[in-house]
């Protein structure tokens, strides 16, 4: 091996016979009985754990993502489940698998967006800037991540309750008000409403909280990851996953056109 | 369609255009700012939320099994992250899928059998059963889940602690008699330090909560989804994955024997 | 480092700057413009190319599993395309997730039970062995692999095809012969028709070919693995996943029975 | 449900008792026992069985694709199996998910790169549109796939044979000679050895075939899937997963900064 060799280095946890160290701390007497799941992921992500206020904040951003009833990942981790029940972190796995670009690119793009746009201009008036992101997205047919949803009109709650609980909080600086200023410029140049979703208010707090955009993704994961686990219980007790696919495929084989002409004819 | 359907029903959330409710409460106003995530996780399992006695020792459970440093798990996230950075989902995804029997087994294992010795022995001793289970593991060259570590000697400080923790929250009933029973009986017969170990804690947590230990995996999967992501977190500030490969690919390649003796020679 | 280090090994594939080995062949040489995908497959798990003979049977082994219609793992690779369209690999592993113990298990164990029964008793007499081997299975209330099909009677065409195709190629002896006549025991013994199945043909030809039951599953992953990419391409032409979770959340949101007490006064 | 719906489709596969079609050919009649994986798998992307020149350049692709030796993919899928060596579709699905921009990228970037530029200009001169397509690149400052390779120099022996291959098979034609093209310029270019590699031989090849270049990942997919169980098959027999673990996590021991300020002090 002529190649000089990079050291393999982690903080993330430690042990002795005696004492574990996570994140720095103590786990036994800092951390267990101490703080709960949602200031731990806080403490993964950030290396520290989150003051009150933040600790309000972040809980009730993993919150929100946790359960969203029967979606695609929820029916794929059922479908999973029921092939393989041996291996729940399978089914799991399989759900997480589809929190891709559609569905959690959305609070990841609005945290870049947000972020990109703040750290550029960081005088510039909130309003002149929500004007020249619009615009800019409109001139390259872009969409703007955060904004609208099918069912939440004229407002989606979950973002309005965010907000509220960071100024609570006291988190209620420039990426909120750029994510309030987007909605307002883009209903009005679009010429429909498209109120702050879910998705985009969380990505304005994790600004606020100071989080890289990248991790915006992993708190989804974070979030659902609980929430699949919750759909597999309830399949445990009530299954439907059999029912679902015996009806698609019962249906695509009623449609099914048949090729076969020559044994049809014989 | 001749065959009668049964109805596709989950009972998770359901939404209007003004109301989310998820496991029968507002989202909105009873859950975000008022619940944890540890919380959250509770009332998708069991439909309830926890009362504080249950909050303290479920999430004293979840952040144990958050980060245990850098597992086979934890590695496994880092490598499919090098691949695919673009799919953070699909490096937890990866590292989950290694929480499997020789991982996870054992605090479902703990849990399963606590669980069933209990039920079908509402009234017996406590010490009588462990003599029974040790006695009956052995004959049958069963391993006995939740005993014994590796490092953690003579005793795991996270057992420890989780015991003191439930004990303080009032959950110190029959399962945990019977797994600190077990470590006793079992270190006698086999001769050797077997203290319970944290997966053997958080079995006989699971039980005193009632929870199903068919749901004790899923807990895993909660905190260790949450630890993954802590992982890849840091991987991205300070990558360790390309040397794990590199080093390993380097020295199989050095030990690697040629076979093609044909194209050698000509 | 005080421990004793064991070396990291692999035979699997080495290379020079002109010269690339997989398997000890010369890739470029030997293997490509020479060998298919499934000798291919044969060579990776065995160390040594197929025959002319083994080639045939092991590539129709492999074909079989390729493609089952609408199965739960094609309707779960699709619903995760939707969320993720930009990581195919992501929907096929989710899909692969669920061929676990429900779906791929059955040729696992045929493969198991052949070869055991058959190692544990090389000079026994077909027949009687199979009379043991269903009797033993009635008395544990044991599920005998590879039998019987919902769809498919009175036989499983597949099975037959299969049989057909290893007898041609003189791959017929006594595995084949055991499964052939368990069916027929275990028809007799339990009053109704039980086949072979093409999974219990599957196990028998595997112990043919001198296969560790082990990799049954591992030879299903790669059919399967075909399949669903076969899956995905349809989906991106003819897209179903949404309509399928459409109708399942639409019908739940239906079924759903709201618990808030606060606006079913209102 | 007032809704207009969609109905559920798919012509993969369909049964009756007696007959099993597969893209609508009699599985057991006229592909059983005729037809290789790799034929299948062209067949289930294309939706008909290849020629015999198809069949010779889609198989060595495919064949290109299985095996790379110690990958981050290979050893993911082994550090899995250690983990929950019950489940090998999760091994093979952990591994798989590595397979996204940084690896399988590059042949699906130089499938879409030759497939839009060779629509766009279709009666263009190669080179010409060779010396476009590099000098974009360069001014936007984009990479260029299919390229160039650490080892393999000053050649990859893999694209060679694989254009001689499809030169013998009569597949030489715009996709071929433009990606060669882009070779000569950009080496000129950028005043290194930037030899067609692999991915860009495979690239082209795809073009040559008429597939789309979506799903140039796939036929990755398809060919990595055969060879992570070859691996878990080697993991088997003369495992590493653990050693490859044991030692990244003792070097991160060791390296390991305490941060316990109080129990440094006692």
């Amino acid at each position: 091996m002529s190649q000089q060799r990079t050291p393999i280095r982690s903080q993330m946890a430690w042990s002795t016979p005696d004492r574990i160290e996570v994140q720095g701390y103590d786990l036994c007497k800092d951390l267990l009985g101490h703080i709960n799941l949602g200031d731990m992921a806080f403490l993964e992500l950030m290396g520290r754990p989150p003051d009150a206020r933040e600790s309000v904040v972040f809980n009730a951003i993993l919150v929100t993502l946790v359960e969203h009833g029967l979606t695609p990942m929820a029916i794929t981790s059922r479908l999973t489940h029921m092939g393989a029940p041996e291996s729940l972190q399978g089914a799991v796995a399989a759900g997480l698998l589809g929190l891709g670009s559609k569905f959690a690119g959305t609070a990841e793009g609005a945290a870049r967006l947000l972020g990109a746009t703040l750290e550029a201009n960081p005088e510039a008036d909130i309003d002149t800037l929500a004007d020249d992101v619009v615009r800019q997205a409109r001139e390259r047919r872009q969409h703007l991540p955060g904004l609208g949803h099918n069912l939440h009109k004229p407002v989606d709650p979950r973002a309005e309750r965010l907000f509220d609980i960071a100024a609570e909080q006291g988190f209620s600086s420039r990426p909120v008000a750029l994510m309030r200023s987007l909605s307002v410029v883009a209903s009005r140049v679009y010429g429909r409403q498209l109120p702050v979703n879910a998705t985009g208010a969380i990505g304005a707090l994790c600004c606020e909280l100071g989080m890289d955009w990248r991790l915006a993704r992993g708190i989804a994961v974070m979030g659902r990851a609980v929430g699949l686990v919750g759909h597999l219980a309830e399949e445990m007790r009530t299954p439907i996953a059999a029912e679902i696919w015996l009806r698609a495929d019962e249906e695509a084989h009623e449609h099914y056109v048949p090729q076969g002409g020559d044994d049809a004819d014989s």
